[in-house]
């Protein structure tokens, strides 16, 4: 059960109107790795754990909070919007430069559709997808898809952060840096006790007996291109960080195996199959080439 | 620069045909953590690099791997379609339920579209999508982001593995875990050889100016729901895995701010905004509805 | 801000598992009209919002409730999976027509992608999108969307209710259904209210200058198609809704206009246009054709 | 079956060329509640209709009518392009900030894939999607559907009219209000006389027997947030619009029941769960702690 | 503009209700390939040409008869619908497993979401794209991609018809097979014509100047992969069709160029760059490793 | 099994930073008709294909070409963001209109999400989809619509070369022209050389028995529209290309027949049907108006 309270966890207020700006920080809202995108993916995780405690009540305690940071960006957006020219023609004088610039890089939608409000979408203007979430219920998995979300996730917010000098939305920024920081440290953390509590380990799903596994694959880098400096990492040689095997290097591709015939299915599905003549055609068509030269 | 070999980097023939099988497949060839995606996204990642050297040459190594991936897939799901019943009359004798059961779990675009091939979609039947790639030209994140997408991968083969008893199947599975095992820990060993090599570290991204952040949230859990095991974690307590702080736990989330007042943007937005006679109205409502009591 | 509280509303404990059955109600999870969409719409129409006061706190106070539900439903589908036939080999012997069966009703992305849990999806497997959400900042047009809302969802509840026999389940629903009459009727009486307050009347938007109307097309039903019934109706005679002016009918279309003629870009743009020669080799060719005749 | 005419219902024709402007257009062609989206909904609708006569013979009326629109529009799309600059160089002077402001704002896709052309997408570029139909068989949820259709539409259009100064397009701009103001009228009609027929009810689906409903749930307003006004609304106290109970208002949400444990699905799905010496290594853990502090 | 007709071009009714096919149809209504698609490519087609007469008005006069397909065929799937079970629980006893595999072949949403009627959705439930519509404005490049519509579709009918006994349902696809191999005649014809009146050739674009092309690269050949059967086509020597050139073949790939280095875009982006001390670190460890070794 | 190299086919390097150009080129990245599409339609079309020999070996070799298309084009596309202004405050001075205007043609990920790097997504920022792939087993059908692909493909590289005037990027889009022309030339000449085999003939697919087809509306155009101009075209009259009928012309569409009624579906769907007092009321209404005038 959720509920809503009419206050924000931090200070939303920009100095300025920027339409532009609004357009940005709609990656952060309605993104691949913007709030929208945590907030239902730690609740989907959390819905979806199978042990209660710690794990799952920090999952809920999280999703909430993002569920806020949502709410604070769409406060932002709306004001950003507020006063700004969003092509409505008095303001969008078509002759001055300077405002059909401005114009050029909104999302046109803001006016249009929301009535200069925020939208669910990203700063391209894509809609938020709930393929975004990332919810297996094998919590080292998940948990590593969160540190990635947050690291993601703050790294665009600190470019969006050098996009704007406006005091006011750096100082929201900052707020978002600084939570950004405690989650990226929360789910290392998690995954480290994770594997501690003797849960998970690697390689994940860590129960999967690895007797079913083609070891002599396990742990040999076969380089696929030809840069040689691949060699050099410590993927190429020494012991793997899942404690069970040794690295090794191969500057090829294994040999491989043919590949099987292509298929024939039913004539039905009108696929494209040999015909009784088409041999002879090809030979002929050759030995007419032949004769040409 | 990618060149083609008509040769697979391991056996990918079934004992037998099945359709729903094939259906399932799809997942790892064009879900959202299907070797499209890794194959994409490790190209991508590349392709945006900054750094010459060992990290560039290993993605585009493995990359070039990833497609050759969904090779292996795409020719078993063709074999396992090849003699199915996927729904043409004579074979699909629909009072029979046990064929009728079968064709109920297929991918009916498997006949009807490819005529019995494989397809770039997910086990459900949903287009692979641009938006499933990761690729911020932070190696730190991306790499972080590639560990995940082997742990999901490997999960979902892992369970793809107990969901059939044919030998071929398994024996290709095999070797895909195998590989993902190898892929998982090549990862994570890069991304600890990143902050080795003292190219990124925690919080990602690194350099960002961390008196820019408010540091007074950066490591503090909020509760936002009222499980109180949250407070049993390492995230609740003791040094923060960066290096940089110390946990701290707040039961309850901070007090807050007032949101900022609507906004009223242009009228010609014509969003509803308040009339003159509106508190009048309201009140003269409520007092009606007292009289009535 | 969001608090989440680890209570459901209502009880939500199936009788039996049943992975057919939570395929389905994936469509009131994470369909266009499921309780995700729900959710985002009021928490956006709030945000995007233009008057303080009784509009917008019911808003906030509707949108809280409805990701509950969202949660009551996520744990309802895990239920519903935990124990049922998920296409792992042992249970599901592909010989048994009747186990077949079901696996081919269920979505098979519940068992590999998320391991027996929920998924923000409909029950096709399409992922929820933002462009599900209304939000125009015209609280008379939005209401009105949440009114088709409550009614499109609840319609979708009241079949999923006689697709089970399961007393859990339909004791789930018949919450779900309760709390769809309350929401209907509640936007009902807001959109009413709006009106009686003098903040939105119809035509929406209606501060929009009737004069920049070509009014004389504003009242009348023109017939583009040959049915004769529809003059029977009220739209055809009468006061309009709006009370501003007289319903017409029209049994055939406007005259119309001429198209404009087609255009000609730059030449750079490739298009296929008329070539100096055209109007002759095409009479020549007409030419032909008569001589054979 | 549809047939075509050579003519347009209106003017369609702009005063100059303004591709910035063509591309603001795009959302009423193939936006989500553009004229496709009503265009195909009303066909859905008539397609999918249960009874003969008035109701169906409008929709159908009246669909034909809305694909005349997109037309109209279309056609104005490609006038609008025809002279404007869209990235060809000589025209499109890179140092003239006047020019590439323009350039800015366009749709690229205009000039690199149409060839200044219209496309079947909104005004950021996605593409028209089947999601944005409702067609469900109830007519009473359809046509309030279609209500909000022609309110979002109209209002999307009574701002775009506010984006130009150009006289050709706003004159087909005065028509289309007009034909959406008849729009709203005639479905709000519609609307009225369905229950006036006895065809349908409130709440909708009608007839779904309200016994199977947990009724002490039906008309409550329970408040999820912490506004205090949403008591003050008509949805909070009196009789309710369905004519079949009272409002009622509770200031809290419902104490509600206890979460059911989570899951335990087979272990082959590899989902954490409990481990056997879990809860004496967190106790050893805290124990640590507690020892150092 | 475009009128509607209460009446179909054919026959379009089914023997007996049949859930399973009804979902099947929906690939030729709203998949990549189906009706919709030809209707609205056509029709943008027609809108965005450059020339009046014969192509344009056969444009128009093909795209109003296939939205007329999408009508015939939505009409099938609803009375496909009408009396077969959909998962109500009466009708679908779940203990027997032919219903039950009935059942599991369906489009679940024909039952949920439109009461058992047609969706503008393919036969996995996709929704229909607007990015399925090509109308480059280049009528050689349209015309030859309405071929393969047509062939695609006719192809994916001819597949439809092996999959049922309906006598009613093969009347009409006897139909639209029909329909399809006059489409497909029509737009080879068009394609051919076009070239005979002088408005297009190959390579299209034509008139780009072809002074302006690698014109070294514009006949041969290149080898990407190892198959050496490539060589024995027509496009390994001879002339060539566009009648400019003469087919080469190289065994292998271009020589190539190197790649440019890696960008380094300003460092507020945070991507990961060397470090001063990268190159030693890496030296230090490599030496490590050797000395361990 | 692919491999990769180092290398790239032609130069990539621009002369000058264009963020506005980078935008443009994507769409031949991740577009409909971007070099993502037509290498995964190669490699789908050949691990789909069902028979060995020249065909395949050419689909292979081809697929592997375009791949590396995509890494040239990626590579062009970091390049010119490597410099360019992507709104980073101190070089975007919003004052600057030039600067302003520059950055509101730009894709905002690229800077954002992408830290200056290529995006697999098409010009306006929708992703690359799995749905733009044709893969059908029939081969006359899909090389048909790889000519399309390619017709296509040249024809917006042509528009983009006359968007830019740096040489750089001309040269590389001369190479990109060039093999564009090549392929167009190889897949109709494949298709030719598909019918001289004996595979396939039109219409496709060609074994379908013609029998089975309501071969009366085969052959004839039936005008759907009123343009008269249709009438005089090669489709309208004479041989048609399969060689198997004559055009026909029919200046109207067929008489047809009636729509089958309505259909009425288990009550429990609660779609709206008649009830019993319907036509009374009706009738009623009727002779209320006529009272009333």
């Amino acid at each position: 059960m959720f509920t809503h309270r009419q206050t924000l966890q931090y200070n939303s207020t920009p100095e300025a109107p920027d339409a532009v700006y609004a357009r940005k920080l709609q990656e952060v809202i309605g993104g691949q790795y913007g709030e929208i995108t945590v907030a239902m993916q730690y609740s989907f995780q959390a819905w979806n754990a199978h042990i209660p405690g710690k794990y799952r009540d920090m999952l809920f305690g999280t999703a909430a909070e993002e569920f806020g940071h949502v709410e604070m960006l769409a406060t932002m957006v709306a004001q950003l919007l507020e006063k700004a020219p969003l092509g409505i023609t008095e303001e969008a004088i078509q002759n001055d430069p300077a405002v059909a610039a401005v114009i050029g890089g909104t999302d046109v939608q803001h006016g249009i559709v929301a009535g200069a409000g925020a939208r669910p979408v990203d700063s391209m203007g894509n809609p938020w997808s709930g393929s975004y979430v990332t919810a297996s219920g094998n919590l080292l998995a998940d948990m590593t898809s969160n540190i990635n979300a947050e690291m993601q996730g703050r790294t665009q917010v600190a470019r969006l952060y050098h996009m704007t000098d406006d005091h006011g939305i750096r100082d929201m920024l900052s707020f978002l840096l600084a939570r950004d920081t405690m989650h990226q440290n929360q789910w290392v953390a998690a995954v480290k006790e994770l594997q501690e509590d003797g849960l998970e380990e690697m390689p994940t799903p860590s129960n999967f007996p690895q007797s079913k596994e083609a070891t002599e694959y396990s742990y040999d880098y076969y380089n696929f291109s030809d840069g040689p400096a691949a060699a050099e990492g410590s993927w190429a040689s020494g012991p793997t960080p899942d404690g069970k095997g040794t690295f090794g290097y191969q500057a090829e591709p294994m040999a491989g195996v043919p590949m099987p015939p292509p298929t024939h299915p039913d004539a039905r599905f009108y696929g494209t199959t040999e015909q009784p003549n088409m041999v002879e055609k090809a030979a002929g068509r050759i030995q007419d080439k032949l004769n040409k030269e």
